[in-house]
């Protein structure tokens, strides 16, 4: 029987789920495969030794070891970060080995640099772990929908931020203390900067549109705001307009010019987007022949991603066996046909929005911000104004029309002037019904 | 450029939706492979010329002829049927031909045939379009999901019947008069007994039951029931049961026997398969890694299927170009793993059920009725018996905790044959909450 040696570098969380799977499931692989697919080898500093189970693992210290090792033939990158991932995939890459990694910052940062040292040495790269976790989302891309153009992606793909804006909308608790609760439960990190406010979705979203459009694309090309500013009376403001409030990625791909932004939406309880909860993610694309189409599961966890990297190991041990490596461009088109495209400026969107303005309670108010709102074109579709205050500001909270996103930024400049306004409007895109 | 030319027998809705992908997709299909693939031949019966924009394409009236053309790579069958598309397939796969089919009454039933006369000619048989339309669940099942033991499959995969009994959940409507408009709106076939009584489903099942655990079945082993006996009441009771009624493919891994069964499901509200509405699709997976993954889109039509059936001739395609033929084993197992397993009769499921019991409305029924259950041991969760009639049955609604299936037959039979009993009860099973 053929035998595929995996080389795996981090053995942290994720790592050892992958060695737990490749394990747990070998002889499936072997009666789906007729191959042998097993881990030979892993690499890291912290650890001395490997569990019980992995007997006859060898270990390493140093990565480079392992990838020059030549007994192995796919090396798995799990140790996250730029540094020193970028470095170990591209030293395995040069000494010929196929690679796997999980690893979106780096892929959407230095992926070009990675895909075209692979591509010059023959090499395959897989990332299938690299957005939305288990859910084999970048297969279904690049073969599933490959006789599609793709007209738009929308998706939930940060479980940690589904998970907090969840909690706040069921038990209408603040912020602070949801992401304090989850990270003392293990839900969310020390350092939940990169989840909470939109950087690892738009890690993801630019993994996505790479394939989906074949255009050249980085996070620094996509419009990022984070969830930290929600408060739960934005969600029950939400509720009452018959929306959710999701932190969506979302692309429409409008040939000329493509949109690209991360931010919290209001998402109206009929689509299916509004009815993700928890940590689960979900990736919408609409093509123009399949239609819509949804993929949903768990964004991340240490089995779901072990699925997924295996998945990519299966994929490559059956072209190192076919002999068919390069048979699926790494990024779905083929590198010659990636171009650029000009990313939609923010300032160029047009969508329907809600505002909450917090201004002292006194009369004349709304229509003074009416009468900006009106000058700047954007036309109020309904106005919640609640009950007075005995003392403090009250919430004006308003549903616009759809409205050009410089126009709102200009009126909600002036009316964050009035003298009667207490503090900067918060603001949140509305997803049109479709 | 490599030039791949497919042959289609059919040109019905799907075929020319094949044809129309197909050409639509040609320039973008190029820059993902670097291979020109393009219809080259079709034949059908019934047609004299193909429209205008398939010029070049050759016709034929007589398949054989077709099959034959040493021009063709790829024969791809969209005529849907048993018979001739059987003959035509084998035919095709004696002649060394790759075969793409979207026939899943064909592939259930004659599977077994179909799949080792291509083993033994080493040829590919695709069929992504077979269940779920457009939506990649053949590609997510056999390779997204390979490191799976797959625990669960559960599935709304019959978009007429999903499309019926959405309306008649909106709209309060009988079975019959959403029927009708159904079929005059070509929602519905003339002869719509396969899309209501389960049959197309359980088709669909016995596909996905073959390679999530590598067995042997056809959809003659899947109990099945279909939606017609369902009435706006049930629907309405549903809703007050916090339930939607849905039309599901079921089948549970128990190691030493399978569940196999489609029948009217009662799915609570929370669960997202309740939220799947109109003809649109939904397969849920549950894997012992990758956990729970939903895979939602149309699950028919022109366009959506035409997607699905160039990804498989993509994939052939590839495959062709790169030596690699039997890349991935067409059910996901090898032929030589795939094994006969027991199928759970359907006496030995357990699960709560919802009773309509039409009852003279009389005194004492309902203590007589609680007498049967429960000297059957099935304890009552909930009862709805709405007020006095003026005259006529009234209807008796009943929500069990988990009960046995022999149990309820036992005692319906019973509780039918009573002289104040009306008419035979309605009898749903309910989703149990995971």
């Amino acid at each position: 029987m053929k035998e595929i040696k995996v080389g795996l570098i981090g053995f942290g969380t994720v790592g050892s789920g992958l060695a737990e799977v490749l394990l747990a499931q070998q002889q499936r692989l072997e009666k789906r495969s007729g191959m042998s697919v097993r881990l030979a080898a892993v690499a890291d500093i912290n650890i001395t030794e490997l569990p019980s189970q992995f007997v006859g693992v060898k270990l390493f210290s140093d990565a480079a070891e392992l990838i020059h090792d030549s007994d192995i033939d796919i090396i798995v990158e799990l140790i996250g970060g730029i540094q020193p991932a970028k470095t170990f995939v591209m030293e395995a890459i040069a000494a010929g080995k196929h690679v796997v990694t999980a690893n979106k910052a780096l892929l959407s940062q230095e992926g070009r640099d990675i895909f075209s040292a692979a591509a010059k040495h023959g090499v395959e790269v897989g990332f299938e772990a690299s957005v939305g976790g288990g859910i084999p989302v970048i297969k279904s891309l690049k073969e599933g929908l490959v006789a599609n153009k793709i007209l738009s992606i929308m998706g939930i793909m940060n479980g940690t931020a589904n998970y907090i804006l969840t909690r706040m909308t069921d038990e209408g608790v603040a912020f602070d203390v949801v992401l304090k609760d989850a990270q003392e439960q293990g839900f969310a990190e020390a350092d939940p900067t990169y989840d909470i406010e939109g950087i690892d979705t738009a890690h993801k979203l630019a993994i996505l549109m790479t394939m989906a459009y074949g255009m050249n694309i980085t996070h620094n090309d996509i419009a990022t705001e984070g969830i930290s500013r929600i408060e739960p009376m934005d969600i029950e403001f939400a509720r009452e307009f018959g929306c959710r409030i999701k932190l969506l990625a979302i692309s429409r791909n409008h040939n000329e010019h493509v949109e690209a932004r991360v931010h919290p939406t209001m998402v109206p309880e009929t689509h299916l987007l509004a009815k993700i909860d928890g940590a689960f993610n979900a990736i919408h694309f609409t093509g123009d022949m399949v239609g819509n189409v949804l993929l949903y599961g768990l964004g991340a966890g240490k089995m779901p991603t072990g699925s997924a990297v295996a998945a990519d190991i299966m994929d490559i041990a059956r072209d190192i066996r076919s002999g068919s490596i390069g048979r699926v461009p790494s990024l779905s088109y083929l590198p010659e046909n990636i171009c650029d495209r000009r990313i939609t400026p923010m300032e160029e969107l047009f969508c329907p929005y809600y505002f909450r303005i917090s201004a002292k309670d006194e009369p004349g108010v709304l229509s003074t911000i009416a009468g900006i709102l009106s000058k700047n074109t954007i036309s109020i579709e309904s106005v919640i104004q609640k009950g007075r205050q005995t003392s403090g500001p009250v919430s004006i909270v308003m549903r616009t029309h759809t409205a050009g996103e410089s126009a709102v930024r200009a009126a909600l400049q002036e009316i964050d002037g009035l003298e009667v306004v207490a503090e900067p409007t918060v603001k949140i895109r509305i997803l049109a019904d479709e």
